[in-house]
């Protein structure tokens, strides 16, 4: 009977109940098709974006406290998006990531790529 | 003395270590930097719009297999680098990823964002 | 003896040239590496997607006039970073923009692509 | 009687006549809604952005002759989809870029942000 406790999980099948109930509740589902969802990823990535376009790297590993929050509020939407997305496509992000590691593991082999940032078709 | 199979653990601390490893590897921190981490992350999501910008929101409700995969392969590629780029800020995404929800809840009250797709500036 | 007439011209050359004396003026050049304003690029390119990230395609044809003026100040960032990048490149944008248009025409020839929104790798 | 040379002038009104025509001739018209195109653009954006993520601020004003050549077919790329989609939007760029310049010398005031890259809400 008391399901709820089990929804509110810290995990991302949790996250993804609860962007579902958000969107549910708002009667947002009609914008959210995943071509728009896709837009409001990238809007989003690009705000993290801007945060870094006038820093050096340096700068960028060591950020003042409210840079870091307000990487952590657009770090917080991108997974929101990421998530919501996966859903509206019926993808496991998980899973999809952890295959991508091993894709990876594959297209960029240890010995060809140490020290190295070429892009794997021109290894 | 077994820590292996606590770290392969299918969760984002699992893929966060995974992918850690994979940079330690292949001596690829000094290009992970937050700000090149952010170029990434924002080449990746617009690879996942490449696939919606010609096709209707309805059709990228209903993708070909193919194109599902592709999509499939982008949320990989988007939630590595948001893993990644968080590890290497010190940000939990998850914690970040349920206070951006709290937060979300307070600026778009459920009476006055029903069905309204506006910006909470314009609420 | 008075060059300055000829600067002002409005074209892209004289954009250039105004762009080149802004940055100048500010001591901005420092911070104008072509990676830093190939991410100024997409920040602007994508507050121009948020704009259209929740409305229909239709409505994207047919904006309200506060809308309309957002996305020409969009446009007007655009295009001033993209002539700002190109000038710290040493490329012409439009004879760059003139040979691609070229270049589409062997890709995507009229009788494979008419009313087909496929990439040219598809066709 | 002649008016073709006019058209193919090498200028941004050139290229806006040029676009439409190479849209009209595909019947491409119905794929670009501003919606569509402002995704277009954020992926050309992006590929740009993809040649500049692994290196250094010094390295991107040195590319070599091969990323250079594809820096500018990104940059054309751009400035095509810039141009069409200020002509879906009744816009005049090149206005709208001189423009927004004008606005910038009062955001960013000489005195206030020379040598600093602070955004003009932080000035």
């Amino acid at each position: 009977m008391m399901k709820e406790p089990q929804l509110m999980k810290k995990n991302l099948k949790g996250l993804k109940i609860k962007l579902r109930e958000f969107a549910r509740d708002r009667d947002w589902d009609k914008f959210h098709s995943p071509k728009n969802l896709s837009m409001a990823l990238n809007v989003e990535a690009s705000e993290l974006l801007e945060i870094f376009q006038w820093i050096t790297e340096e700068e960028s590993l060591n950020l003042s406290d409210d840079k870091l929050n307000d990487a952590r509020d657009e770090i917080g939407d991108i997974l929101n998006y990421t998530v919501r997305l996966a859903d509206r496509l019926g993808i496991d992000p998980l899973e999809a990531a952890f295959d991508k590691v091993e894709k990876n593991h594959e297209k960029y082999p240890v010995e060809k790529s140490r020290g190295v940032s070429k892009k794997y078709t021109e290894l």
